[in-house]
């Protein structure tokens, strides 16, 4: 029997989903489970897209262009434009997904070996893309004390060596909610000049900026056009994350032209998909607004009621729909698969997502966990009864 | 300004789209183009598809399950028995469409710097995910004479090296449209169960088998069900290349899950493409018999029109909608870019992909032009006059 490859054996396994094995347990024994583990938000799709959809006028389903529908980016160049995001329609390539932009990013800008340098907690699939593109992840770690914010650039400086290509931040950052601000960008943007490293933004939570924070671009900074590119993906901006439908954007012609010739290997993004989000780019600011007002609603309460129970601490981000929570338990891992193998309130308990998964270094993350709010408030009210219940019960409480 | 990746700038460049350029600007000077350079088909998606996207009940367009929809894998499992295919649920991970299938087989089964033998011609666009996956294709050869049959056993021993990990078949074949036999595919495990390696077995074009023949799958080999992938769409099957859907199928479990964990960093497969992949299963058998029909009506008349042809050689395949053929002139890049370029009769001209594209050797396959009969006859029978009275007028004719 030939062996698998000894990379696919080293491939993390996600954080989200090694507990999905206990929450289907519980599930069989009647117990409800609130899954905040999961960045699956309930909101629906904008109706122009459902209706859309239902009208489709196609008798072949074709290939699109590889870098996606003309007329799709064209719409796109005016998004943007109203975020102050001057591109052209040679400078987008639609992908399959945000995830696959960051796979092209890797391909296209790094050589197997070279390093990317991520604050962390990040987003735990960024290790699986560095995994499947040979890359190593290098992580500068933030802290929860002051939010997560941006880590000084003198904890990036020793981190730099001969093999680090690439910095990448996710803003607003999932897994922590934080958002970053221009003066924070700006101080990347002084690190990658000087360097000569790329940037590698990732948007997909632009429009999840709350208390009047205006989301600032790595495409607004001044002077580093050639060092950026933006990931980006449809998935939260309209909930339709089974669209699978992003793109990546640079300035740089000589990597659009690169990862050109890997979204041509793999032929088309989806078209379903782009027709779903071309009809998106029509979505009233009304839905982006009730939507905003929701999650602005839920992480309040979140929070609130978070840093309610006894040694619990959370930080109010600014961003996305994430919160991490530090707890009175010394290892998130075990609390998470016991509130789901031995504790119920009233046949109810709540899935989270250990945030040890989200750090790179070893032993850090383990008395976190990732708290998306993801379910409506009176689910929020329910399941965070149920935590504060489950702490309480907890034996290894410290 | 960094530099992008040493891969990047090594990905080759598809045979097939090189030339669109010149095609571009042959339609912009009113020059009519006959495409017979992509597989494109021009077959409508069945109706059956069509209607239910139209009857779409979705209110959010959410992830599916990383290895597809449950009810989906199921009904595949109905589809591969009708094939005499036995398998799992558990044993199918839907994919990204092939494309996709084709880059987790890599890299869950092979390391970097490892090889895959690969009969050329091959689909390109293994080379494409070769270089995203840090692996080596080694080709052997396979022969316009004998109509590009699988190379003799002996043709690959020698190949074999401490770094080969994998053989890969597409059958039948993308670009020859060769129908790999049963003892083919037999000598085929043979070879692979003495060296202990996996097959990589590319199927999509399964239901377009010719002149009564049978498809002999590498799922129904004897005894190397652990050295056996299965890589599959719905692309061709049901004319919907668009859709994005494909499958990556193995018994040998641990393939299996470690082509989860890839699968899981990417969250899930297309939503959309899968609800019309399911609807798709209820395709009649008399769409797939109207369309196999057509396709043999199509072969016999560009087989038939090619070899009437002075000096043009053309096999007929058994298979998918290719044929390869052998044109007397001592460069076919160069003469397919002529035909765009400086030649047309009556305002009309064909665009075809020049073979040497699809070898890896250099130096093979340069009088030689893939044609993809994706077109209906009466524009067949006109590409092919196109075609002859190109050659009668071609200057570098040998």
């Amino acid at each position: 029997m030939p062996q698998i490859s000894l990379r696919g054996a080293a491939m993390p396994e996600s954080p989200i989903r090694k507990l999905m094995p206990y929450a289907e347990t519980a599930k069989a024994n009647g117990v409800k489970v609130y899954h905040l583990n999961i960045g699956q938000p309930d909101i629906e799709t904008p109706i122009e897209v459902l209706d859309h959809m239902r009208n489709l006028d196609r008798t072949v389903i074709e290939y699109s262009h590889s870098a996606g529908y003309v007329s799709y980016r064209e719409g796109l160049t005016k998004y943007y434009a109203q975020h102050n995001i001057t591109v052209t329609t040679d400078e987008i390539l639609v992908t399959t997904a945000g995830s696959e932009a960051i796979l092209f990013a890797m391909l296209s800008c790094m050589n197997p070996g070279d390093e990317i340098i991520i604050p962390e907690p990040f987003y735990t699939n960024y290790s699986g893309f560095a995994g499947a593109a040979s890359v190593s992840v290098v992580p500068v770690t933030s802290n929860i004390e002051d939010g997560f914010a941006l880590p000084p650039i003198a904890d990036f400086e020793p981190l730099i060596t001969d093999k680090t290509r690439a910095i990448m931040v996710c803003n607003p950052n999932n897994p922590t909610g934080y958002l970053y601000s221009k003066e924070e960008m700006e101080s990347l943007a002084e690190l990658v000049k000087r360097h000569d490293l790329y940037l590698i933004a990732d948007e997909v939570y632009r429009e999840f900026c709350y208390d009047g924070n205006e989301h600032f671009s790595a495409m607004h900074l001044d002077g580093i056009d050639d060092n950026v590119l933006l990931v980006d993906s449809v998935s939260k901006r309209y909930s339709m994350c089974g669209a699978r439908v992003g793109t990546l954007i640079s300035k740089n012609k000589l990597v659009i032209q690169t990862a050109l010739k890997y979204a041509q290997a793999r032929l088309s993004p989806p078209t379903f998909g782009q027709i779903a989000a071309e009809a998106a780019l029509s979505t009233p600011q009304s839905y982006f607004d009730e939507v905003s007002a929701e999650y602005v609603k839920r992480r309040d309460l979140v929070v609130k009621l978070l840093n309610e129970i006894d040694g619990v601490f959370c930080p109010k981000p600014s961003g996305a729909f994430y919160v991490i929570a530090r707890l009175p338990v010394d290892d998130c891992d075990k609390f998470c698969q016991w509130l789901l193998e031995e504790f119920q309130l009233d046949g109810q308990t709540v899935m989270m997502a250990p945030a040890s998964g989200f750090y790179a270094t070893e032993g850090l993350g383990l008395n976190e966990v990732r708290i998306a709010y993801v379910l409506n408030e009176d689910d929020l009210t329910q399941a965070m009864a149920c935590l504060k219940a489950a702490l309480q019960a907890y034996p290894d409480k410290v």
